[in-house]
């Protein structure tokens, strides 16, 4: 991941840290097991290397809740479901829970019909979109996750506004014995959480990544207004998809139509086992992986690696080793302990 | 789209272009009501002005049928179903037919149970994916379509050997009255189809499109050996993953492990009605659409399109005053026609 600097960083065992994210979330006021969703969810993102979409967003989501502006403990709700579709209503709390329930929902139903859908409205924010997508996987099946992420922020090709907004997307696909194929992309050519972190090691941002509000490309975060969508109009089509996917299909809104409304989110599983023989495409898999793995490169690269395979990398050491976190992401943690009378489980 | 020059066009009628094509596919030995399927979305999408997917494709599937080298007449069967699930084998045969079966028994499907997703082995190209995405959002349905393009043209980050191919998505989405929202994209940075139209019309390869063998970027189409990613790691694992679904999930090999196999396709088909009112779907797209098309641009950029737009714009110009085709095209279009004594349907 980008930005590692050792001095800038504490090096965080994850079992503490999930004690810890737990214990938040009860003292916030959420129910023990929701509380145990969470922090599942939210340090499997930071041993993944992914901290803006880790317990960095922690706080946010809790001050949240403290404000009263999301439900510590929502009423799930089911609002309608069929053989292969689902749209769960998340009673305006944390996104983690009802979209933890809608994939649940979606395997358990793809596991009789083949695929089933699930959408979620009325939610927060979910956290990162491959801890759902990851869900599926783990039960032999094809995940996709995706969400909106409220308000517009990237521009149309040409555009000098923001018309859609950075939405995310991931699909995790299982190999058999190993982690998941998971890809978990941003529509736009990055995302705010990650031009944050740059900002927080003090890196520039890369040429091509913020418009500036007359549509003119600029690197002066000052100056940046919009993303640019990743790969022209492909992005653009993406993200604006997306957000119909993790919208106005769950009975919510566009992104340009957005001021400050609950998020929606979309899913769906897909069981391998009903249309092919699951060990075969193991082995196929496996077979293909093999070839990636030992493909030739360019000088000085190492190796080519499968989408998220470098963020599995990156969990398999930091299980072992503990998540080296920035200090700025444990200061905010410190914060909202100290508020929520919670001691924090590192050592400055 | 890129390449309009009158100089090198004729202008083609789009009724007597898809009679001209439908009398092709019967005089090759195709089922005349076969024949009719693929001139439809061969047509269809040279309305679109997405020539390097349209009739253009044509001699180079009738060819492999007079070769012997697919089936004019495939015997096209579900192989496996279930209630929101099929692969259909698609017999060695134009991929349209397989892949239209499959989209119709998607939508089917989906009618009841909310969504279904239908695979194809055994068959060939397909055309352009945005035929059948189009196909779900005639019904209110949202459509997606993927498929494999044969061997691997694309290189992983920093790779210098092709580890997967140029896959191509689509979805469609209904918007009430209108043509639909369609995204139809490949996974690379462009396509091999568009960098022939643009040799076709001597115009330079972009900066970044092409990869040399040694894994650096090139611009130079004699040395160019594979095709970027779009996006970097996102339209690599695009690819890599739409690969997967149009391949082992389907019964079929991982890019990287084909030499010349029939394809494998994918398609899914979403009911709105289930998920939400119809109706206020359409409200709340038609509402984000007035947004976007009078959103603020950058200065000497007209207006931002939806993903799909400037297409179907071509496809209503088109349609009325006739399609303006390539002569080269043309040209390919007479060769098979002599061979199979089909009349051209227009005047050189």
């Amino acid at each position: 991941m980008i930005g590692e600097d050792a001095m800038q960083e504490i090096v965080v065992d994850s079992a503490k840290l999930h004690d810890f994210a737990r214990t938040l979330c009860e003292n916030a006021g959420l129910r023990s097991e929701d509380g145990e969703t969470i922090a599942k969810h939210q340090v499997l993102t930071d041993l993944r290397g992914v901290h803006s979409h880790g317990t960095r967003a922690l706080p946010g989501y809790l001050n949240l809740i403290l404000d009263g502006k999301m439900k510590p403990q929502p009423e799930l709700q089911i609002a309608t479901e069929g053989p292969s579709f689902a749209v769960v209503d998340g009673d305006n709390g944390m996104g983690h829970l009802a979209s933890t329930l809608a994939m649940e929902t979606a395997i358990a139903k793809a596991k009789t019909t083949g695929i089933a859908a699930a959408g979620i409205r009325n939610a927060g924010h979910f956290g990162a979109a491959a801890c759902y997508s990851i869900m599926a996987a783990s039960n032999q099946m094809i995940g996709f996750s995706t969400t909106n992420t409220g308000g517009a922020s990237i521009v149309a090709p040409g555009g000098a506004e923001a018309v859609v907004a950075n939405n995310a997307m991931s699909y995790a696909l299982p190999i058999g014995d190993g982690h998941p194929i998971v890809l978990d992309m941003a529509c736009g050519v990055s995302a705010w959480g990650k031009i944050g972190t740059l900002r927080m090691y003090g890196k520039p941002i890369p040429e091509g990544w913020l418009i500036d509000d007359t549509g003119q490309p600029t690197n002066d975060p000052d100056k940046g207004r919009f993303l640019a969508p990743a790969a022209g109009p492909r992005g653009y089509g993406l993200a604006l998809i997306m957000g119909i996917l993790a919208g106005p299909l769950c009975g919510g809104l566009m992104a340009c139509n957005k001021t400050g409304d609950p998020s929606e989110h979309f899913f769906f599983a897909m069981n391998i086992a009903s249309f092919t023989d699951y060990d075969g495409y193991v082995e196929e898999i496996q077979r293909g992986i093999g070839k990636i793995h030992t493909s030739k490169t360019a000088e000085g690269v190492e190796q080519a690696y499968l989408p998220g395979e470098i963020e599995w990398n990156n969990y398999d050491n930091y299980l072992e080793n503990g998540i080296p976190i920035h200090v700025d992401h444990l200061r905010g943690l410190a914060g909202i302990a100290d508020k929520l009378d919670v001691p924090i489980c590192w050592e400055w």
